[in-house]
């Protein structure tokens, strides 16, 4: 029987990780949950986060879930016990693979995370690099997240805001890599790259929704046997099903064509 | 004795009409309850942001208010009956008081209403300008709050995003006035007036926060006294006190020396 692997975000941007898996593990069926109704996570307390993340992962693991991924950088910075205690199956955080590929490619370097205020504000970034011999700076771009939502993505106000923040970063460090701390981030993962070259720095951008997919893939490989036919996928929503189809196929770049509507409580 | 006036809202925008209010009324005691822990209310359903504003109403008639201000669009878009069926004293909205001011100064006249993409879709400000004989076109301008948050009040790149909302605006309607209809826009009126000018356009901009506090003015001057001495304030919020006391400074354009934080419940 084919894999089920279940995928979280308290919103769509976890479907940036979805996109990376796809088609990476042949046959695989994915359930994902966006808890749009209790999003954003990042203004809620630690306590309140690993409550709404433990439900969510019972749910998942309740839908038949074999393997869970917390692709939902808050839930990863704060809540991992809580996910770990909460279900009996393996769960991959979003936060150590991105951290783990940037020690591999640069060993003992500076690093640069960017990633939305409540994530800095958790340093669960720094305190990951610091644990892989890596030095992190880490920078808030409050902008970014809303820019992606506008579908900004290729557009000069976004490229503006880029090299504000990033002028701000690379006066404060000379990073080796530069780590995407945000699942929204991906979408303009090229224009983070340029706007780089374009400000002298010789930085590499390292995808988290990337280097997540490509670590479960490895774990997935280790214990199940590959199975024929394309992947499929199953979303739920507890909230804006029809928001959450309409942006959330510019983050898996492709149609979603129904989303299910969820009520988690409260 | 002097007159309590509850103030809510979901987050610190309120503290916009809050501002106006304090020099209008000598003597009056505010209680500002900002509900950040479930903020944002507009991709909530109607029935749960009818819930948590009954739920915040019924807080603020308990702390002693006489008078009840929904400092909050998307409350006042959606939730106005609930609320003024949960609390014994008068309420007033954010909605109607714009609306009226704006019938008053440009009567029968073509108007532009600039909110979140939440209120723009309940169609409340089209409702009401229909019954007070204006037609109404609604803009979502969804970069607004976030750009006000960041703090980028008098920003080239705020200029910029106006200039693209405003000139998309304009294509459509040639309004006679131009309504703000989130209470953070106060903070850019004079940018967003401006931009109108440089795009050719002769509307007033009508600044919801002040149209609040006069309509509430009128109505506290008619039921009470005036009291001596100057206006207190004190401040609950459901959580981040920090982010409260220090953003909503900006709002309320004076220091917020203590917040409260406040349980209300899931």
């Amino acid at each position: 029987m084919a894999i089920t692997i279940g995928v979280f975000d308290s919103g769509f941007g976890g479907l940036t990780v979805l996109r990376e898996l796809l088609p990476l593990i042949p046959g695989a069926h994915y359930v994902y949950l966006g808890d749009t109704a209790r999003l954003p996570y990042g203004s809620k307390s630690q306590i309140t986060i690993a409550r709404y993340a433990a439900e969510s992962a019972r749910f998942l693991a309740n839908r038949g879930a074999d393997h869970l991924v917390i692709a939902c950088n808050t839930a990863s910075a704060l809540a991992m016990d809580e996910i770990r205690s909460s279900v009996a199956i393996p769960v991959t955080g979003v936060i150590e693979p991105v951290v783990s590929a940037a020690q591999q490619r640069h060993p003992n370097s500076d690093v640069l995370v960017l990633a939305t205020p409540a994530t800095v504000q958790s340093h669960a970034y720094r305190a990951h690099c610091a644990g892989h011999g890596l030095r992190a700076s880490e920078k808030a771009c409050p902008l970014l997240v809303p820019l992606v939502e506008e579908g900004w993505v290729d557009h000069s106000i976004t490229k503006q805001v880029l090299r504000i923040y990033l002028r701000e970063a690379l006066s404060e460090c000379t990073p080796q890599a530069v780590l995407l701390g945000c699942t929204h981030y991906p979408l303009i993962a090229p224009a983070i790259q340029a706007t780089l070259r374009e400000l002298g720095s010789h930085a590499e951008v390292i995808d988290s929704a990337r280097a997540t997919a490509a670590a479960i893939a490895r774990a997935i490989g280790a214990s199940h046997p590959p199975a024929a036919g394309p992947a499929t996928f199953r979303c739920y929503a507890t909230d804006s099903v029809e928001k959450f189809a309409h942006l959330g196929s510019q983050f898996l770049a492709q149609p979603i064509p129904h989303v299910d509507l969820l009520d988690l409580g409260g």
